[in-house]
């Protein structure tokens, strides 16, 4: 941590922020600028540097140590690979996860499993608790959902992703999934995060709408300090003024998270832009931005969807889009799996 | 609804449209403009209106009905009056919770009470339980915080609020605690929201930091409609691009939330500047803006707060503050209670 | 327009608003619907809504029609496609701008142009007049930095782009360069808008930081309306709350803005990031995103630039990167000019 | 400037940031940590700091001067206080300018006078050139407007601020006008900026909807550097997510400004929302929170008004609102002049 004085601060100023400073654990060490003095502390204990910036003469405290630490290429040089049955994420390969929004019927999840399956698809999507803005809207087919997923996902040697909403859910989500999605709006429900941390199943954690990617690791942490290492990161648009799509699809976090983590990015856009046709354009870029994955809803009959209708792709459209996914993969020299 | 054509929409677009939605049970009454056809629909059920906007020939769906009811001051025309202990929120009301952010030991929380009391206020506040964006940091001493926080209130004639993080939490909360806190973090927690609509003492709702004012009510809704009609929702800053301040305080959500919901209004100035001595400007500016209540942190000794100490007043500059805040809440007609 | 009433709107108010639309012109077609009485508006003259909202009774006033007329799909169909020397952009093409942020010297553009020239590019940029944040930073070259920009040009038969600052820099501009670029900071200085109408060169407006894409379209139509047909958008990036990058390059407004407008879409990674190592990924996702060109910060020697060499590449990244950028593109259907 | 190196950073990568820095005319200081490096900066010339950014092993650069030097504290302790005629702005003083958006005629410019005149106020505003984000409303009456403003400013002895769009509009606001107005969209259109610092006529800033604070402290340096040392700030929203106002007034950046800057800072309510009924609220909180004077459209017939009738005041509520602000200012030291 740097302590930078203001110019006009006095002698009695800076042995004041000294003395504050060493009372807390830390060692100083000044250094008289031509300027104006700056001072470096060591060891300490973790502070909130508000509270040094309010003392008399200071300009402005800054850290130097980030706040996530397991989650840092620091920490691990490599990047993290996650594995479940056969999809692969991160490093040189690419997963492609997909499904309807809200597991509504056996019926419809065979018919959507059969389709992804064919074309080529390893892990397959499905809400069974679902969080509805509005205490009105339906609320998803809870455990008789989960046992469907299970079921067609065996049949076609799938892995399933779900989402879990609350910590009494994840007993039940154990039993039935393979990977544990955190939803954007419990980003930072940290008594979730920490439960998950002590779970030996991978854990997506999506991007909060209004989370900066240092509060997005921050999540990631408290799952990774738990002794939970297999964390999936996902980015699904940040809320920003321009209303013509849902959120803004942040593209560029993926070489910015992909140069300071060592975790897979996952993407996903068909929740970002909140509209079919804007899906394959957002899928091409994701993937040539370099991302590890995508995360894309597809529904056998999306006219009838009882969620989300009208971001799902239809199985023909996705087979389509498939192709150049995996032409893309190529030129930036990563592999679907 | 109404649905708005492309003014190249022809006339099989129109049918298929006008079938579409009759299908869904709603009644279409056809207007063919000079430019363009506008379709209005009514009965039905709750509809995705973007499945109709990804149909040929569409070019805008408007819903004319919001999405909360209860919440709205077309379903309750006169204000809502929370009353707790001695204390009231809403109407001509304005209702003051101050003390610190989190509980550390009983002589703290005893010198705290002492001292707002004889400030004159009705409500104590303490955290028991913490969201931390670390793991790393202090996470709350949890019931036996609580008891704290009960024993000194009681001693002074106070209300309590708290925040509720957990859904297990809440047979505990309902001991010790007054009102409950919904955190910013758990706006959209829509689990934990449904619980509290069962309880029956009051819930304060913080605004999201990227929550319109729509989805603030919307959070609202799901207390209400699950027949807890004692809600207070709490702005306390959204995320914008300007870094000065740890948030935008939304001033003119107030007069905005005021205009069309019955609700009670409150402001927390500690969070969202998260700088000491912005806090009296923003309390003032809150109060002349009109809102019900104000929650501002007040710490017996700031500099040794475990948390948030950066934000927090001393009992001396609360009680200077709570004059002025007096003399405005005149100026606009308000009583201090 | 349509006004849509309260569900408690009397007859009386409602008769006040037919009153008053009709004395600004208006034919009023009234609904009366179950839950609300809809008032279709035809005819009239433009007319802030707003002025309607505030009227006893209205509940909100629906535009049905978009305030841009030429730059629209409804009014063009076809895609407009510029081009400039041997460069094409929009339809099938992409055209790729690169070069420096600023005209240093003849050396540079001279090294500069032989390099991009030998990859394959058919346009230059270079800035003459810089726009700078602070009154202390350098302010570039002038007339001698345009015509350091043609001479190199010509040698190499390449186009030019410029930014244009100011409407006393217009017949300059004119002599020297092939296409005035608008900067993000001068999106909405309608007056030089107004005065780029009147000339018969293409014109490129950048997003303003904080435009939505309607402002953006708008800030054409001024061109448009002028009688200057040839507009390109230029995509830099938004303002948002994140900070590891500099702005939010909006990937997703490439497709947003190609469904609603026949104008070609070009970005620019390089201002967006503001990060060298970021320029590769982004240019990608924008091709594979379908945009129409691409405009890129290429210095001979970035460590040594006068301004924004943190973002610039060199001809020989730029090189690599570029033989990428034809592949994506050839996935996309597209072809580099 | 402090170099917060690497904890993995090396000899060899250390050594060339130095000399790096030391060949752009710094002095260095080296001082190493338990944890990393750190190099401290002295002298030197100004430098991009992402150029140091992207050397080897380099974690990230801080600066410790702020860019603005004129408009800050450090510069001038004391409060700026700006007098035009009988009004003040700064200090003590608060200063309401008031009128209608635009000037219509010589009849509503004399009735807007004479009324502000009786209520007080010392100030008229009125706009001669409109910026309009659509080339298709009424763009102003230009000299005829700015000799109406004058007349009758004359004729009930009041200050006239108006906007100026254009540097070629200069000596024409010179000959009419007291205090030369700069809006949003120009905020940063830095010719025009120059140009006004050669002036000798106050000039008011207006913050752009995605300045930040220190982007808009730069703007009136740009000013105050040309050698015009009378420049006021003027806050009137920021762009945020948010959509039930026009803009998200942020009321925390008048104290925020108030600790860096000594330069006056007006609010101006009635852009910020857009919406009548929320500028009254809306200028108190203003006041409550420490400004410097404030910025309010008044129309003697708004329902009549060509532009932004919808959010300006009749003479009467205006009338009413200004006994408040008077109270309101009373409450926080301040006087109305």
């Amino acid at each position: 941590m740097l302590i930078i004085m203001q110019p006009t601060a006095d002698k009695k100023q800076i042995e004041n922020v000294i003395k504050y400073v060493e009372n807390q654990g830390f060692t100083a060490h000044v250094s008289n600028g031509e300027v104006q003095t700056v001072i470096g502390c060591v060891g300490g204990k973790t502070i909130d540097k508000r509270n040094i910036e309010l003392l008399e003469g200071v300009r402005e405290v800054v850290k130097i140590t980030s706040s996530y630490k397991l989650a840092s290429r620091t920490f691990q040089h490599q990047d993290t690979i996650i594995e479940v049955r056969n999809a692969k994420f991160g490093g040189q390969y690419i997963g492609i996860m997909a499904g309807p929004c809200t597991v509504e019927s056996e019926k419809q999840m065979e018919e959507a499993a059969e389709k992804l399956s064919a074309t080529g698809i390893r892990t397959i999507r499905g809400g069974a608790f679902k969080p509805r803005t509005s205490p009105y809207s339906f609320q998803g087919m809870g455990e008789e959902g989960l046992k469907i997923l299970r079921k067609v996902a065996d049949k076609y040697d799938l892995a399933v992703i779900s989402e879990v909403m609350e910590i009494s859910q994840i007993p039940l989500m154990l039993k039935y999934v393979d990977i544990l999605q955190v939803g954007a709006r419990n980003m930072q429900n940290f008594n979730l995060l920490k439960e998950l941390g002590e779970i030996n199943k991978p854990v997506m954690i999506k991007r909060g709408m209004s989370a900066t990617i240092e509060e997005w690791l921050m999540a990631a942490e408290y799952v990774l300090s738990g002794g939970n290492r297999e964390v999936l990161l996902c980015e699904r648009g940040i809320r920003t003024f321009e209303t013509m799509t849902r959120n803004t699809l942040d593209i560029s976090a993926i070489p910015v998270v992909k140069k300071i983590s060592h975790l897979p990015v996952i993407v996903d856009p068909s929740h970002a832009t909140g509209l079919r046709d804007k899906v394959a354009p957002m899928s091409l870029a994701a993937v040539a931005a370099g991302c590890d994955g995508l995360e894309i809803e597809v529904h056998p009959h999306p006219e009838c969807a009882i969620c989300d209708g009208a971001q799902s792709l239809t199985p023909a459209d996705f087979d389509e889009l498939y192709k150049n996914i995996k032409k893309i993969a190529d030129v930036v020299g990563k592999v679907i799996q």
